[in-house]
């Protein structure tokens, strides 16, 4: 059986679920693992492994890779660094994606500190806030910006992307300049739904901790028949 | 029509599909912010003005708060007061919940404080860390463990919820103890998928940056013919 995966051109009118792009995420990170483990100097993984890795089925692993074009040989399984190279082609930007955080508190610097250098083609380069003490300052390595240049700074760094992180109340005051700023993502860490109107064309994704917390409370307490 | 909703023995058998308990988390918190809107002064909510507050379709609401067995009255919509009520009764622990945190850094400062006060019935009241520095000292608030004493302290502290934000490498060398306390649900901060057994019967809600921020990434980058 031969190894294939489609490149980039064939894949441009394909739109992936939004699951599966998440768990293509994760495959890689787990391949990332295995192929730099020298004691296991593994080339090739079955479905069955990866699927255990992550505790799913291979069947849903299979699906997964069939839809992105990538498929096994027989007897080895998947050639680890050839899918690391397609998973790369479907999900990652042809060239560096600028993110900026919008609101530097604790939660900003954590976030920037942990992410930057973990992924080539996503980099948190600029921040935004109102506070003086804060603007023009550099903070978790990334420079600070007063949140009224948004719109601005935002179009000449050719930022792409936002984390909010701003208190919740500030959210509607700084909507129409992320309209206005041409922005695409939004991963949105303020207790704030953002409704912005369907023309702006911004995929947003919420994270809430207070909601993933109340969650698992209440997933536990089923599994509890004590409390 | 008599606005009407099961109590908590009714309740006791009813376990809700994972986004809907989502979704009454922030239903919930939408619903304090217009009770406490001293302008608007709401009593009632209209299940259209509570989708539109959540980019969502008023079926979809409807559907959620029958599932919780909670009706509106056709004239006045939801009572404000009563709905919150009962989504504490359905999501909310009898008691308060103790959760801890495993490895104190930036991310569980910064995670702590945050969270600590914004809700009556979830606690974080502890930390652990390996860290000899940290080990003994109060951090946002709360006092740091040896990371070897995870099962006395649990146990002790009567501590139901953990959020894992050590390093990856870290997971594998505390499951067993993880599974030895008794714990019953995680919030995984690491990008270590946790492979615990089924017989554990751990509720893990897996929260990983890198596959957000990659996720909105690709979704941006369909939203964006030029780039």
């Amino acid at each position: 059986m031969i190894l294939k995966h489609k490149n980039m051109s064939d894949n441009k009118q394909l739109v992936l679920p939004e699951r599966t792009v998440e768990r293509l995420s994760e495959y890689r990170r787990m391949l990332f693992r295995q192929m730099n483990n020298y004691e296991i100097k593994k080339t090739h993984i079955y479905s069955h492994e990866l699927a255990s890795l992550h505790g799913i089925t291979a069947v849903q692993v299979r699906r997964d890779l069939m839809l992105i074009g990538f498929t096994s040989d027989i007897k080895k399984g998947y050639n680890i660094k050839e899918l690391i190279n397609c998973i790369a082609e479907i999900i990652d930007t042809p060239t560096i994606t600028n993110i900026a955080v919008v609101g530097m508190g604790k939660m900003a610097k954590a976030i920037t500190s942990y992410f930057n250098g973990k992924r080539n083609k996503l980099k948190i380069i600029a921040s935004f806030d109102s506070d003086p003490e804060k603007i023009g300052a550099k903070i978790a390595g990334i420079h600070c910006y007063d949140i009224s240049s948004l719109v601005e700074i935002i179009k000449k760094e050719k930022i792409k992307m936002l984390v909010l992180t701003l208190p919740s109340s500030q959210v509607d005051d700084i909507k129409s300049d992320i309209i206005e700023s041409g922005i695409k993502g939004i991963l949105n860490f303020t207790s704030s739904t953002i409704n912005l109107d369907k023309e702006a064309n911004i995929y947003i994704q919420d994270f809430d901790i207070i909601t993933l917390l109340e969650k698992i409370a209440y997933f536990s307490k089923e599994n509890n028949e004590n409390l």
